[in-house]
């Protein structure tokens, strides 16, 4: 093994809690000294970081399911990175691995906490989108709790997002029908174009509710949740008996609701009762243990035959990875947003 | 088959919808003609009359499980009755039967609706109360949504309730521990000693949510949720990581809730995605092809050997029917409330 010449690491770590979208003020860029590759650990160089809407809960002392970061720790975030130095019998110099980083050019972990990627299977980057994290949570959140039938409607938001995007191409797999909610002429056409969606509804016309309706004549059997704020208002009341509601995240809800002091809640377990619906929050690490290895050669299988389409927002440099962050969670990205921290070779 | 003599009915008809609690102005007495025994028929005379917090639904327009009782019409609700006259080869003059003839004396009713009541089994009045519809929403509700594992914990709400006392009866017959919340020191006393709880409190001590957190050290598993309202506020946050909720009934909105102007619905889905909660609305009716002979036998079997305790709070005379519902959906009765309409014999 090669003395490496690397030993400083440039990483983000959270300086101040946002209130409500993060701002630059958030977060502080460090230049720092890598500790030395203890016995069994692996030094990595970042390729890429995924961003996601979770890592705004992490930013907060909310109660989550997850541990906040502290201020001043370097950002959570899944990467995909190169094995510059190995002290881990499983792990050789040069692999390319999915492991969690975070926000920073260079880190040391232990061997057992990274997973080898293959060489052929499919582009590096989908470890973090379609064939990773968000791939997973659409599979296992739309399979074991949304379950759609044949001929069923499924109703997903946020759906050219990575989560979304293959949430519905997922339910048409199943036999379902889909329809997309997203913000924009530019992303519906694309559900129906690039991502095989049967309708597609833009939830910034002002006939958003009425338009929705009239994309699920026979109603709404699954909905899968991940944005809540107005898009849910306009779902619930189409609802059919028995529908199911996986909820997976609430980004409309990460920044502060636009809330009109109505106290929606009674409404909504009304519905609840009314229509015998299934509410289900999940992470897809619960389903991991029974259904990853499943997911990973099905998915895998599509994504290499076209099948299941993916779209990638890749952002180059590090250094743009708060500003990016910010404009996720306002809507403004397109696909799967990923830091190219370094070139792959 | 004899002549019968009766030939008039006396019945309650909804007279006007009511805004919250129904008033006696809701209600309209009237005496009507009995039609003919038609071939297939039955004639009953009402034994007993179920009222339950689910009629209050049918009195509104508001969207329902169910339709809504029209302006004139009889109110619904099962009854017991005695057969009178009958057309149909299945059922015998003098049998008990179990109908939902509604809050009248006498009703003509196709005799395929009416199911007999074996001579021993249990007091005519239970097939109305533990051994009916409310013992049967306790038992599937909490069996198939609840899913209580031994040692984890159940709490239910209006627990001297038919479906509370019973869902926490159940849910200590298969292992867990159950904690009631009821209203007053009598019906939390009464919780322990006749119903066996672990643990009951009073939802109307203001140090309320203090002593729920306190009766339950390890958290909650099962929320069965029967009554919303500020009940349901300090229960959600002692929920432990996929805790479930079945969901069979809201008293505390029927008359309209005690808003204070806050939105509870963020802080609601915030709980669901961050425990993976699952909150499924159910009627009973939907687990009735697949359980209900399991339960009649099983739950028959533990009424008559005391393990199921149950109940009664029997007013007499159809004109109290009235008064009796309304005071039920502010919790003034305890167990079961039935109308007695005439003797057994």
């Amino acid at each position: 093994m090669a003395a490496h010449p690397k030993t400083q690491s440039t990483r983000i770590v959270l300086a101040s809690r946002p209130e409500r979208v993060p701002t630059s003020e958030n977060f502080r860029t460090e230049m720092v000294d890598l500790p030395e590759v203890a016995e069994g650990h692996v030094l990595l160089r970042t390729v890429y970081l995924s961003l996601d809407p979770y890592m705004r809960g992490r930013m907060s002392t909310a109660p989550s399911y997850a541990a906040h970061v502290e201020l001043g720790d370097v950002m959570v975030g899944g990467t995909v990175g190169q094995v510059l130095e190995s002290r881990h019998p499983d792990v050789t110099e040069g692999d390319y691995v999915l492991a969690g980083a975070g926000w920073q050019s260079h880190a040391v972990v232990h061997g057992s906490q990274v997973r080898r990627l293959g060489p052929s299977a499919a582009p590096l980057s989908t470890a973090l989108g379609v064939l990773g994290m968000p791939g997973f949570t659409a599979y296992s959140g739309l399979l074991k709790i949304g379950r759609p039938q044949p001929g069923e409607t499924v109703v997903v938001a946020a759906a050219t997002g990575p989560v979304g995007s293959a949430v519905g191409q997922i339910a048409r797999l199943k036999g379902a029908r889909a329809v997309g909610i997203a913000g924009g002429p530019e992303k519906c056409r694309a559900l129906l174009e690039d991502f095989g969606f049967d309708a597609a509804v833009d939830h910034r016309d002002p006939d958003f509710a009425r338009q929705l309706a009239g994309a699920v004549p026979d109603g709404i059997d699954v909905y899968f949740e991940n944005v809540a704020g107005h898009v849910a208002d306009a779902v619930l009341p189409l609802l059919n008996l028995y529908a199911r509601i996986p909820v997976c995240g609430l980004v409309a809800q990460y920044n502060g609701s636009d809330l009109d002091g109505r106290d929606r809640l009674p409404g909504f377990l009304s519905q609840i009762l009314t229509k015998s619906l299934t509410i289900r929050g999940f992470i897809q690490s619960e389903f991991a243990p029974e259904m990853y290895e499943d997911f990973l050669t099905e998915a895998t299988g599509w994504v290499q035959d076209g099948t299941l389409r993916y779209r990638e927002d890749i952002v180059d440099g590090l250094e743009n990875a708060p500003e990016a962050f910010a404009g996720m969670l306002q809507g403004k990205n397109f696909g799967k947003l990923i830091i190219r921290v370094a070139p792959e070779r």
